[in-house]
């Protein structure tokens, strides 16, 4: 089943961020509740905005969601002393979001992921930046996942994130991606494919249209989950038909119950 | 490019048949002109549907299109007699729709096709039915090749139709066709593949989304023409919005054409 990471509590939006400031609970619940009616797998959690208050903004988010939560957080933050407070408060195995490859980043998450019950998404960033081709991006994965490994998290818990990159900057990137996800689920079938797709259409007009044809290109090559907003129904329902045209929805089961709760549209 | 085969002139269409019962020229005309500017490649013609009046039928068809068309017909018929005579009066070099592998339709269709210059659309249909997997598909696939390459037809002026099958049958059959689709391409890169696609939704509600969604899908595996609705706006969207995808738009000049006409939304 496709996993969706729902991106939406993230103190860089205004709405969020206000209600955090005001300490506005309800609000909080009522959007963590709408993500997991909507089909959310994870509720990714995100107080980096509001610089000096993450720890306090973090904490508080998490003992605000933690009670009313169905499904497991992603903690997201480059800071492992957040990341170490709020795995410690969380009641159900956690996604941890995110290492790379960048020095500071990798040498800072190891320590803090060593041992530890959790999924990781491993972005395929370095100090040299975003990746310039398919074979570039595999071979990263490849380095994630062998490091990973080596302190003990199996495949099966790792999200790798190919970093999708604008179209509008060169009329490759999409099947650069493409051909990277494939190279990366022959060498590991039990990873993981994750990742934010808007990037794909950065710099375009009408840019829902160009991210929800991707994700159902990028779900063909072998994507299984993704950090989007699970209350977009026309990016939902492009997941739920894919997922049905790719074989992996038994007797149109989660689409009809789409249709049923008129969530899916022609 | 994606080449769309615009399926809209057959007569087993009401206001089609309406028309041509009428002898009603401005109607196909019209109708013509709005599939050529929607950027269709070839106009399909089907005039099948009043039995006992295809040859006349047709042949009216082809005098009132002709004049005004600026691409190639595509000539729809079984009977290669109708077909003899249609082929007598096209300006451009027409697509022939369709020869299949079924025995009586293939000893008709292979004498008329000997020595002409056309396009073919030939059917992975025998008389043992439909294809049931996609090792059949492509066996059915080399077969049609072969015999058309050896009456001289080549492979780039080929194109093979699958058969999508309905997935509310089964879970399988977009994967089936998928796969086959790829292993067509990788044995000819140069044979086109075609056909329909809103086979794929037959039994299920909100078809247009599981139309589109997969033709993106199809796209991806390497098909790379379709007899659709030219007129269909979302589903033409989503073949401009794929091919810039798949990196088939340099600088995403199609797709911007198309959304500065107003014919692409997010």
């Amino acid at each position: 089943m496709f996993e969706v990471i729902g991106e939406r509590i993230n103190t860089s939006r205004k709405n969020v961020q206000e209600a955090v400031v005001k300490r506005d609970a309800q609000y909080i619940v009522d959007d963590v509740q709408q993500q997991q009616a909507a089909g959310a797998s994870f509720i990714d959690v995100n107080a980096g905005a509001r610089i000096g208050h993450e720890t306090e903004d973090m904490k508080w988010l998490i003992e605000t969601i933690q009670p009313i939560a169905t499904i497991p957080l992603s903690l997201d933050s480059p800071d492992p002393a957040v990341l170490e407070m709020a795995f410690q408060m969380v009641e159900k195995t956690p996604m941890i979001n995110s290492i790379s490859l960048e020095k500071e980043r990798f040498e800072a998450m190891i320590p803090f992921l060593k041992g530890k019950a959790c999924k990781i998404i491993a972005l395929c960033m370095d100090d040299q930046g975003m990746p310039g081709s398919s074979d570039d991006i595999v071979q990263r994965a490849e380095t994630l996942v062998k490091e990973l490994n080596a302190i003990g998290i199996e495949n099966s818990s790792i999200y790798i994130d190919p970093l999708v990159q604008p179209i509008s900057v060169e009329s490759t990137k999409g099947i650069m991606v493409l051909d990277a996800v494939r190279g990366i689920k022959a060498k590991y079938p039990d990873v993981h494919i994750t990742g934010g797709l808007s990037n794909i259409s950065y710099g375009l007009p009408q840019r829902k249209i160009i991210n929800r044809t991707f994700i159902a290109l990028m779900m063909d090559a072998g994507m299984d989950s993704a950090i989007i907003d699970p209350l977009d129904e026309k990016i939902m329902a492009t997941v739920k038909t894919a997922d049905m045209l790719l074989g992996r929805d038994a007797f149109c089961g989660n689409f009809l119950k789409g249709v049923r709760a008129g969530a899916i549209l022609g």
